[in-house]
């Protein structure tokens, strides 16, 4: 007997079929003698439905406490919903807010940290062999106020709940049935891997594989909890996410694509001390992300420094900027989006040279340029034009795995 | 400088442009220095298309538990736009759920009673000028689940926040301006009235007037809260319901029509002790509401018993009695649903015992038979044909106001 918690996302439960299948999932793993807490987003189009209403009502943006009220009203139905299909079943089911169930957060409104699960009400219902429905992605704070975790909220709501429960396995039931060594819809020889470490999804989550949200994979490392990502609507087994897995003859576990870059490049600045660390500290004063950075001499004592960041964020990056021009004293700001960045990742690489060259290689046959490159411990990644990105990944992707 | 209670109903808020009227209305109260607590109810349809979305799932019905998850979803999103309405106007407003709102109850799902308003978080926004925005109809029971008020729940909610808080008053707005002394779209003399007494408006909200939800009305009579009832889209005084009201001239306070009535005729019962105990206690098992009753002795040894019942428990009732007639030993069993019930009701025809006679005069030159006839200190109301209530509602008001 385990210990199991499920996690279904909006589209898993956008409808009453949905809901009642999803319910099936949940049965048929209960009726083996498993406990099972389940983790449940809104339905469908209802968060993106209730953000409609707000807008109606003020268009210039409501408080965020406000709209983590509004929106927690999301998975509030879907969890009664699935409970009264459970029940239907004639399951013991019983739904639970994020309050109810202990989530205990900061402060911040619509991109809370989770602080505490205080998990008594889950362990006494689970004693009782009920199958206890949470709502994700809310809890509240220490004024008992509602609070919403943000984007990828619930995944992380079902990890902090494995995490507090010790569970044996925390399943994240998606529309992919795992994680494969590219996006399957563009590279035909796309494998699914059966394995692959917390750092790995890290960086494949990072670099727009967007199959787990970052934060639950980073929560999942830190208290070591199995996750297992699979598909909600086809019965097999997934991709299992963990500390080590058997390397055997991989170098690398997968090739990512990210189309959310923007590259921006700063030219002509005074070469004199500490005008790199200006610049970045006023990019990070309105918290954008900087990724790949490079900085070269120019002639004439001045030097240029080009930098990738997301494309939502460009914009506000180069109004930045430009009010630091007198400071700056650049002689060009440009921006192009038209960019991506295509990632290969994997901890086999560390002790083997030659997967950058063989990355590179594969780019120069398929006749594609490389604009800018970084690399970690377990990753490199190349910065190309947009256009040849989905060409680049099958390339790099063949040279690996064929 | 008051403390001033409003509470809004569905139609009220059933759209952003409500929505934006009411935060006006509220406005103008705060605006002049007074505290507001607000109380609102789902939007228009919200609470119907939740039920449906739940009949989708189960058909056969779900638990009340999860109903009442499921339904309380539906003020949460209501309060939120309140709250972003007033914000947008600049000014501070906070909504909070029934549980944040210190509503605890029984665990009645679905018609759960108020035990006790827990009032601190109200005072302490209050205190800060704060406006506060309370979901009504919703409360958590005494193992943190979240329970609803049932039918007219609201109201009560606005009441029970009006009498923890002392409150100088408490407005029900609604789509009429006041209560009238009779229907205002049947009777065109009908007249609002400025005042009327707890007792009052208990009868005529039992009888049909459906202005108010008794239990509110019962609630703020037991704590002494003066309640306002008015319109959302007038600007204007509407009515005071109170303990004690200047009588001046009027014997009575209106006229009342209720059609959910059925009558149901059990003919030819053994006359024997004990019959009408037994029929009696077997309708209160099915929880069901008997209003009129009439005794007649019939020949041979038996007696007939008639009585009025809601029309939806008419089947009910019958079903109930077809399964005692071998202890019954009756002739007959009928029911009648073509009757309506008309009433009027007055604190001061207590001491002028002219009342029923000029009643039933009215209802004798319009050629009305009654049928059945029942009285308290209060109201004498009457059962006839349900074809002819308006006009027996126009006669007999006419009787007394013109």
């Amino acid at each position: 007997m385990a210990l199991i918690v499920k996690k279904f996302g909006g589209s898993s439960v956008a409808n009453a079929e949905r809901v009642l299948h999803v319910a099936s999932i949940i049965a048929e793993d209960y009726k083996k003698g498993n406990n099972v807490v389940v983790v449940v987003s809104a339905q469908g189009d209802t968060t993106d439905d209730l953000i409609e209403k707000a807008n109606e009502i003020n268009p210039d943006g409501s408080s965020k406490r406000e709209l983590d009220m509004l929106l927690a009203a999301g998975e509030q139905i879907s969890i009664a919903l699935l409970a009264m299909a459970l029940e239907k079943m004639g399951l013991p089911a019983l739904s639970l807010l994020g309050w109810q169930a202990g989530f205990e957060t900061d402060s911040h409104h619509g991109i809370a940290r989770i602080k505490r699960v205080n998990t008594e009400r889950i362990r006494n219902e689970i004693a009782k062999r009920n199958i206890v429905i949470v709502a994700g992605f809310q809890g509240i704070n220490k004024y008992d106020d509602i609070t919403t975790l943000g984007r990828g909220g619930s995944d992380t709501s079902a990890v902090a709940i494995a995490a507090a429960m010790k569970a044996d396995v925390c399943q994240i039931y998606t529309d992919v049935d795992g994680v494969y060594t590219a996006d399957p819809r563009k590279v035909d020889n796309a494998r699914k891997m059966d394995e692959i470490t917390y750092d790995e999804m890290l960086e494949l989550a990072t670099l727009g594989a967007q199959v787990l949200n970052n934060r639950s994979v980073e929560m999942a490392k830190k208290y070591n909890v199995e996750l297992e990502v699979l598909s909600s609507l086809e019965n097999k087994p997934g991709t299992i996410v963990k500390e080590t897995v058997n390397m055997e003859k991989t170098l690398i576990r997968g090739v990512a694509k990210d189309t959310n870059v923007a590259c921006i490049s700063v030219v002509g600045l005074a070469d004199k001390p500490g005008t790199a660390f200006k610049l970045f500290n006023k990019l990070a004063q309105f918290e954008i992300n900087v990724d790949i950075i490079l900085q070269s001499v120019g002639r004439d004592g001045t030097k240029d420094i080009t930098f990738t960041v997301p494309k939502d964020m460009g914009k506000t990056a180069v109004e930045a900027l430009s009010s630091m021009k007198d400071f700056l004293k650049y002689k060009d700001l440009t921006i192009d989006e038209s960019v991506a960045k295509i990632s290969v990742v994997g901890a086999g690489m560390e002790s083997h040279p030659g997967v950058a060259s063989k990355m590179f290689e594969a780019l120069f046959d398929a006749s594609i340029n490389i604009h800018m490159i970084s690399t970690s411990e377990i990753k490199i990644s190349v910065l190309i034009d947009s256009e040849n990105a989905d060409r680049a990944v099958k390339a790099v992707h063949d040279a690996f795995f064929d």
